[in-house]
């Protein structure tokens, strides 16, 4: 089958075979999605060589669980030991031997075939259209900064960043009821979420802006995102990390300590939530879609998801 | 009368004027400590020129509230504008107009005579004498650290740090009953906390050690002290920021999302606590008394206060 790898600092779409499913079910991909990870991964973040990938929704070829033959799936990225105490309580998302899908230690979705534990697959109810149904991971993830810090109507929020992650977790968490700011460089971006109802600024707009924030949410993995989120947050509001970073990260502990700042990582959320919010229509996720690629052309849809103005791109075996 | 006074980067003990009281108490100070923030003021740290020193012990010389004239006491040191919501709310820590004792904008501790805020005293039970009441203000600021964490006898509790502040942390968050572990590089410091029962660890028992603690208190300052913190945090566990870091320091925030860390900035406490604690003897800080100097050997005394070995330094004027 084809696979899109990156073996030796190298990206390419590669043959290889299809993974053995031992105890696992093997998922047919019909549409995978380039997160920013995938990317960082290609410029050496977290060590891995393999098959990338981690959005998708396909088709269970086979299974363990025979009732799963044929069902169209989504699929939680983190494959858990099944025996420590964290897998024990049914949240492998931290379990210290974990793999994940097309991150740790296995090999991930922009392929035509991957295989997950039955137990992190989720079916995909009718009315979401793959198209649709391929963004449940990434709204998961913006979800899921619900588990990290209290957001509410009551809460002043603002996030910063209007790439794909940033537009998402602001349509998310404006559900909640907070008013929301989207903060972003690019005016064709932020229109996503002006259509949505969602207040938007571009940074020029934002410097020197009162320090009235609850929640910031820093989506552009940027030095200079966390440092606007310290100017724009109040005295013990919570900045929260969304992003990758890779490498290091200057930051000024000091006022941290001076505005007992709470800085809180969040990283993966569960899918049940991100699927009642697709099914729902209650995300725009359409509009984030640029362009979609064959898996063929794998490694020209990676140079492009980098490129200015660009949001989602996606790949079809 | 005398003061410590750093002004354009030179730090001297210089005779100046007794603060003009205006509407606040003057209180004559009878001992003062020499806290870590001193030191990082006098290099470059905050910005402030002026008397440095926030921790006294002191007696009421003047005040609009004659019931506390010859009083014993000591003082908060944020002086909030009294107008805005959280002054009003009786909290001047987070007061966007405040000044700040030896800190930000009001003359300090490390002087025959100070002024305060007749509500920011508080009297001083006779129990405790002046060498321990000096240790209020960094007291509180260790009890601090429960309205920013929830420290139980369910927290696995690291502090990192063997200095002055680490060494109160530590006892006085052992007090909640967390399992505590003090790390340190000094077997004579933590010889302090020994002595009170608690768990004490040099670096290098503790590199390698399983990510197993809830909440680690990083209370020395450096770099590394982050970076260990982050080493043996389990997931989703608690880094509180405690000391004064003075620059921008280099963080791994790959780390800080992956396994889900919040950061916690803490910096002052409330004094009431503290001082329960000191008449209940359930802290020692006698030991952390290293040396007592005159004022007029103040700077002598800065210098002291920054040598291997030295804990807390304290002022006679």
């Amino acid at each position: 089958m084809k696979a899109l790898r990156y073996e030796q600092n190298h990206l390419s779409v590669a043959e290889v075979a299809r993974p053995l499913s031992a105890g696992e079910a093997l998922v047919r991909v019909t549409l995978s999605g380039i997160c920013n990870t995938d990317v960082e991964i290609v410029r050496g973040y977290a060590g891995f060589e393999g098959t990338i990938g981690h959005e998708f929704v396909g088709v269970v070829e086979s299974a363990p669980d025979k009732s799963l033959m044929n069902r169209r799936v989504v699929g939680e990225i983190n494959a858990g030991c099944g025996a420590c105490p964290l897998c024990a309580a049914g949240d492998p998302r931290h379990c210290p031997n974990r793999t994940v899908l097309g991150i740790v230690g296995r090999d991930g979705a922009h392929a035509e075939f991957l295989r997950l534990p039955v137990v992190n697959l989720l079916q995909v109810p009718d009315e979401i259209a793959d198209e649709r149904a391929v963004f449940t991971e990434p709204l998961a993830a913006a979800w899921g900064i619900t588990e990290r810090a209290h957001v509410s109507a009551e809460t002043r929020l603002a996030v910063i960043g209007d790439g794909k992650l940033g537009l998402l977790c602001a349509q998310a968490l404006a559900l909640t009821g907070a008013p929301t700011l989207l903060i972003g460089k690019h005016r064709e971006k932020l229109k996503i979420a002006d259509a949505r109802g969602i207040e938007t600024a571009t940074l020029d707009k934002v410097k020197g802006r009162a320090r009235e924030f609850d929640v910031v949410v820093e989506a552009s993995g940027s030095e200079s995102g966390f440092a606007l989120a310290l100017d724009i947050l109040r005295p013990r509001g919570v900045l929260v990390l969304k992003s990758t970073f890779h490498g290091t990260t200057n930051i000024d502990a000091a006022r941290i300590v001076v505005d007992e700042i709470s800085v809180v990582g969040s990283r993966c959320g569960r899918f049940s939530p991100a699927l009642d919010l697709l099914k729902n229509n209650a995300v725009d996720v359409e509009s984030l879609i640029s362009e979609e690629y064959r898996l063929k052309d794998g490694v020209r849809a990676m140079q492009r998801a980098t490129e200015a103005g660009v949001i989602k791109v996606l790949l079809k075996p």
